[in-house]
């Protein structure tokens, strides 16, 4: 059960003009499921990605970096797959990603670096690469423009619900779309991106600040997310700018109309973002952990990642017991080399747990105990040696995690 | 049920000449188990010992790095508790910490810097020091020679059995002892040395020496072990060399002797160790992973704890799901910035996995399913971009460690 995430509804998701879906069971890994995306972007759409550090990074990772480089603007088809990640498959993985990039090409009429390729699922196998082409006509014949409900599903792996969601933004007086779906539960702890995010709209806006503010999104949101942390080999964020609004174009990133665009995406990014979290693999808690007080957001975000990375401060979260020293531990051993830990402060919640690096005078448990209890809870701890703040998300830690990835093959 | 440990038999545990410990009930956080240790050192021992890296430290921790600065060759007494780790609770903690030591002291006649205290247990409770003062004199009088497998037992926490060996070795034609103990099952990341390790002998070394050779020791041995990649705040690797050997002492680390002492001491360090993985939490499965073919040991080690650390590698070994991908993505996000996905090898036992960053044609994954299955696995992953290596021990990780953490306070 996701962490207060309600269910999508199809009719919430806006169209993005430009941008048409279709999906077909091409039976990657198993039968009879929609796994298999094609996106149809319009001419003159400005594509930008950020994918994974991890230096294992898949296939079609390899192959969106080139092609992206090759020509950002002329991108006109996205290709995904879920089932299989086409990661850890060597010199064959790559062949096979550009063979499907060609064939998409093909039918479409298009240069095979005008496709980007994604995939997601088990790591080390080979992409059926004959499925997923014969699957294709399928895939195109279907694409319509209010797909996105569609689109979210057949991303899906570990996933109990699909991650989609809408912003509108007005521009020079004209309604701009932002349309975005995303997928992950399980090895996610994003180092540029999420296993997989997708935004898409029909601003007009230069492709350097697309790209620009694709990275700043993705720093605000997915970047600030763990499940597990295990950095996917498959992260991508991709954003579609299709042009189609019609207004004039941002080109400025400091102008009132490109900042009211990237708060949109930001925002729509960290709904996504969080939508991850809240239906992370076995999750009965959405957690929020904040660090402030730190020389600079770096260390700050250090602190809060180790604490989000314990399993003892994720498994007592899952049981609501406020073992809360393991989060001073996990502070302590964030790499921060100089710091005091009898400046330290820890409140949850509203409760104010620790003051001078020991327990607060007026701490009780049973406090900090029913503040557990809830299905959101925030975790805030003061380092008290500058003025710096970050924020990151992360779920709890429950058997069910253990058994999803125990069984996550079978 | 740990891995392959078998029960320390009393019998087989050495008596060191020098060295009387004595255990009592203190009801530190539970009544009716021995909690309490006072270790009596013979006048002339020397003492070294390493600590956690954790800025987070306990107030014993704290303690301890005052007493030793001050004389290490003075130091006469340890006092341990379980039950308590006395860490987060800021100045009162060392207040505590200082009054436990002065009451060693007072019933020893001894000064209060030449004893050195030891916590463990749960973080961010108020040490009842009251309680340790009143069991301190039953613990005093019941000192022995032969008490190792009580001293042993008197340190557990979630430990399932008590962790104790010993080793002989002939300096000088003279018969030389070393007897161990440790402790820990959970928030073991050793970053200096476990959460608690002990080891006594009655050889005759300058401290100088010593403290050289248990920093080579626990390197080898403690600082090669994880179970949840959580450092504690308590963590302590303590020797002490009672010089009641009679051999001529130990000055230079080159010497045949010298090398033949380090050699037994590293050996005991590992097996006190490594009985800490297999007895770690929910442990099923022992794990030894070897990275080589790195420019330097620092990075072999990277990669191996990434290995080490991953919830979803450790799922799988437990499920003996050979989904082998994931030790891939681990490398990958291990830190090693130009490393070459293309040249990497990882064998499972004698299983060939992956050549060339690819599956190898002629694996069969019912092969390494079958590796899998053993209690005692074998990862090798070969970089072939130097000649270093590095090797870390861990277990898998199951529901039992999600329950054991989720009610460890309960």
């Amino acid at each position: 059960m996701p962490v207060n995430l309600p269910l999508p509804k199809a009719e919430n998701l806006q169209p993005v003009r430009g941008v048409r879906i279709g999906t077909a069971m091409a039976g990657v890994r198993k039968a009879g499921r929609r796994d298999l995306s094609v996106w149809l972007l319009a001419e003159g759409s400005v594509v930008a990605g950020v994918f994974t550090s991890n230096r294992f990074c898949a296939a079609p990772v390899q192959v969106c970096r080139e092609h992206l480089a090759v020509q950002p603007q002329g991108i006109r088809a996205l290709l995904i797959n879920t089932g299989n990640a086409n990661a850890g498959t060597g010199a064959d993985g790559l062949v096979r990603a550009r063979r499907s990039c060609a064939s998409v090409a093909q039918a479409l009429q298009l240069s095979p670096s005008q496709v980007l390729p994604f995939s997601t699922g088990v790591i080390m196998e080979t992409l059926p690469v004959d499925r997923i082409e014969a699957a294709l006509p399928a895939a195109v014949a279907a694409a319509r423009d209010d797909a996105w409900l569609e689109a979210a599903q057949a991303i899906m792996t570990t996933d109990t619900q699909p991650k989609a969601a809408s912003r509108r933004v007005l521009i020079q007086g004209q309604a701009v779309t932002l349309t975005g779906i995303a997928k992950g539960a399980g090895m996610i702890r994003p180092n540029m991106a999420t296993m997989l995010g997708f935004i898409a709209t029909d601003a007009c806006i230069s492709a350097e600040l697309l790209q620009r503010f694709t990275c700043e999104a993705a720093d605000a949101s997915f970047n600030r997310i763990t499940i597990d942390g295990d950095t996917s080999t498959n992260d991508c964020f991709i954003t579609v700018a299709t042009q189609a609004a019609g207004h004039a174009p941002l080109l400025e990133a400091s102008s009132a109309d490109a900042q009211a665009f990237v708060a949109a995406l930001r925002e729509l990014a960290v709904e996504l973002a969080q939508a991850i979290v809240r239906d992370g693999e076995g999750a009965t808690k959405f957690i929020s952990i904040t660090v402030e007080g730190g020389r600079d957001e770096a260390e700050c975000r250090l602190a809060a990642c180790a604490i989000a990375h314990s399993p003892l401060v994720k498994t007592a979260f899952y049981a609501s017991d406020p073992n809360l020293g393991r989060i001073l531990a996990a502070v302590g051993y964030a790499g921060i080399g100089d710091l005091d830990q009898s400046l330290i402060d820890l409140h949850l919640g509203e409760v104010h747990v620790v003051t001078g690096g020991g327990r607060h005078p007026q701490y009780v448990e049973a406090e900090a105990a029913r503040v557990m209890q809830a299905a959101e809870i925030e975790v805030r701890v003061h380092l008290h040696r500058g003025s710096a703040v970050s924020t990151v998300w992360t779920c709890d830690f429950s058997e069910d995690y253990v058994r999803i990835n125990a069984d996550y093959r079978s």
